[in-house]
């Protein structure tokens, strides 16, 4: 039996949601677009997910938009509001579709400020209200680090950045959070948000993105008039079908989900600590999601264990799955960013969990990472 | 029984499609970026499909990049290349996601000549040879016009920009004619290509881009290696799974589903000829798809006609479905280039067929037609 301990790179999808998406190709494949019924059936299918998953984080549904992922929606809320001249603040250890966005503007004569954080992935609201000028158009933080779970306190970032300035909009990337914490767009003072269908058991290839009502972003992919004219494209009409069923489930459960994984990740905590030499990256506390467990196993390189986890069918990550292939050999520029040793840092490991996973399936990982721990830091001596 | 005559704006999906995304939801979850088993599975997936859809043009799989569809493979291709002070070269009747994306470029100083097709939908060859000039950077022409189904020639266009320019590239927009007509990038000379999967009853959401190895373009969006750097986001595994799937099936019967459909358009037009005062905008003939069937109906009012056809079960268009809303009030824009009257322009009906439609069907809308016609007609005068 598979142990997927990789839900932060992508989670496997409700049988229901496979259902309603197999459904809706077969029911709803008219053009949303198109003039007639059956286009009109499927705009109609589009404007219930829209209203529920605005009510999700208490916005209205004129203020979602469908994408194709998270990715696109960073890069259409950033490129579709900096302008040559603008400030940006944001932090070092963002997303790469947030971080690449940002190299890419700065050779347009945009300009970025990248804010440090401590040891535990915190952002300081003193340093955000200190790089707020004139000039700043856009606050962009994380709500949940992908690599290591840290939870920035959104409450308080929205208010220090609205006490500022009357122009710094707030962008949230909230990817690894939608459908796991709370989020209200109202009391967090946020004004544009990111989210992505296949991080809660929806389908690849849909996202959204939420925009206060007033605000104007120019389109990333221009075209008709779909999605209010901020994305162009027939719209994914079975992907957006099967990305409502996955919020109404996940959105159903969302207490329960998060009190059994954290019970989840203090079992596991509990049970490393049979293990000499490691550094639990991202501790239980509220400062941290209960989803993401970041430990670092000192003396061993991350991908070794990861293969040798894998020969036992069970499945983690070294880092952001968009970035392994690089960060395998460097280290994670996000656990780097920790402020951790080298070796902490070529050791980290991401387990990150579902509400499918079992404490039968943490015992097994723990036995498989102590036998395979055993047998690396032997031959390393 | 629904009779579906906008095939053009979107198909049914094929039920081998609907079941292998099932499938793949279910087996093929991994993240392709994933360094473990599971995501390597998902990678094999999606080669699988580059190698397959890559041949269907004669590319190598190296040259296949997928994206969510046409619209964002149009402002890939375009964006990713064009930069102030270039020229390009375009038609006016090109679709949307071409159009509005040179207007955004040419407000940041790219300069773009729109050339003009004559009462069949052509571009002249002499008018693309004249307007290359040493800026010229694209020449961006679509294979099959998506309103009045005119082709382009485009083994001529590509070999007189080759001639003519060293540094103009070849962009054609084969949205309508990838899985219809034959396609043969090296042949047509064709540097870039773009084509939607849920015009040959695939999944919504998922498109390609062809770029011919050695061409780099700037992403647009930014984010992880994915599609070897030129479009960041988590692969949509199963989209591209059900795309492949629905290539396979229908380039297996590419020539034998032409036939058909050309009967199928042939018996409409001969059926027509029992209707007064109408206008065929695309005859049949080598320079027209059989796909489509673009017909003014002149005296009556598109929007009206079709909702007398809607009230039937007979789904058509008045235009492409992007712009159905604005088109229905002031007439396609397509249509207008053609240089047709007022009266033919606001009376224009897209039929768009698919291998799935009969003969049954043609006479059941020609016959609603009749009866709308003597209606819509007799309460004008
Ligand atoms: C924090 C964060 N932002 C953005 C993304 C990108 O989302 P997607 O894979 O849907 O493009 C991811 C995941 O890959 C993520 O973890
Ligand atoms: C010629 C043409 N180009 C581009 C597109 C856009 O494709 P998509 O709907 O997949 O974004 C369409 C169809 O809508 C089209 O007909």
């Amino acid at each position: 039996m598979d142990i997927y301990l990789d839900n932060s790179a992508t989670t496997k999808p409700y049988k229901e949601v496979i259902d309603e998406i197999a459904r809706g190709m077969e029911e709803y494949y008219g053009n949303p677009s198109s003039l007639h019924g059956l286009g009109i059936k499927s705009e109609k299918k589009i404007n219930e997910a829209r209203d529920f998953i605005g009510k999700c984080i208490n916005a209205s549904k004129e203020e979602i938009y469908f994408t194709s992922g998270g990715s696109e929606s960073n890069n259409l809320i950033i490129k579709g509001l900096a302008k040559p001249g603008h400030h940006i603040i944001t932090t070092v250890f963002e997303h790469h579709s947030v971080l690449m966005t940002y190299k890419d503007l700065e050779k347009n004569g945009v300009k970025v400020t990248y804010l440090n954080v401590d040891s535990n992935g915190k952002v300081s609201i003193d340093d955000i209200k200190n790089s707020i000028t004139k000039e700043t158009v856009l606050v962009s933080i994380m709500h949940v680090n992908n690599e290591m779970g840290s939870v920035q306190d959104l409450v308080e970032i929205g208010k220090v950045i609205k006490e500022k300035s009357s122009r710094a909009k707030f962008h949230v990337d909230a990817v690894q959070s939608f459908g796991k914490l709370n989020i209200d767009v109202k009391k967090m003072n946020i004004d544009m948000l990111t989210a992505s269908s296949h991080k809660i058991h929806g389908p690849k290839g849909v996202g959204f993105i939420y925009i206060k009502k007033g605000l104007v972003l120019n389109p990333l992919i221009h075209g008709g008039s779909q999605e209010g004219g901020v994305r162009g494209g027939t719209q994914n009409v079975p992907g957006i079908i099967g990305f409502n069923k996955a919020a109404e489930i996940t959105m159903e459960n969302i207490n329960d989900s998060y009190k059994k994984v954290n019970e989840l990740k203090e079992y596991m905590i509990n049970r490393l600590s049979e293990i000499d030499n490691i550094r639990i990256n991202s501790p239980l506390s509220d400062d941290f999601t209960p989803y993401i467990l970041n430990v670092s196993f000192t003396g061993v390189r991350a991908e070794v264990l990861l293969h040798l986890l894998e020969e036992n069918n069970i499945f983690v990550a070294t880092g952001s799955a968009c970035t392994s292939k690089t960060s395998s050999v460097q280290g994670s520029y996000v656990i780097k960013a920790l402020g951790l040793s080298k070796g902490e840092v070529e050791s980290a490991i991401r387990f990150s969990f579902s509400k499918f996973n079992t404490k039968e399936e943490i015992d097994k990982t723990v036995e498989v990472l102590k036998n395979s721990l055993r047998f690396l830091r032997r031959v390393k001596k």
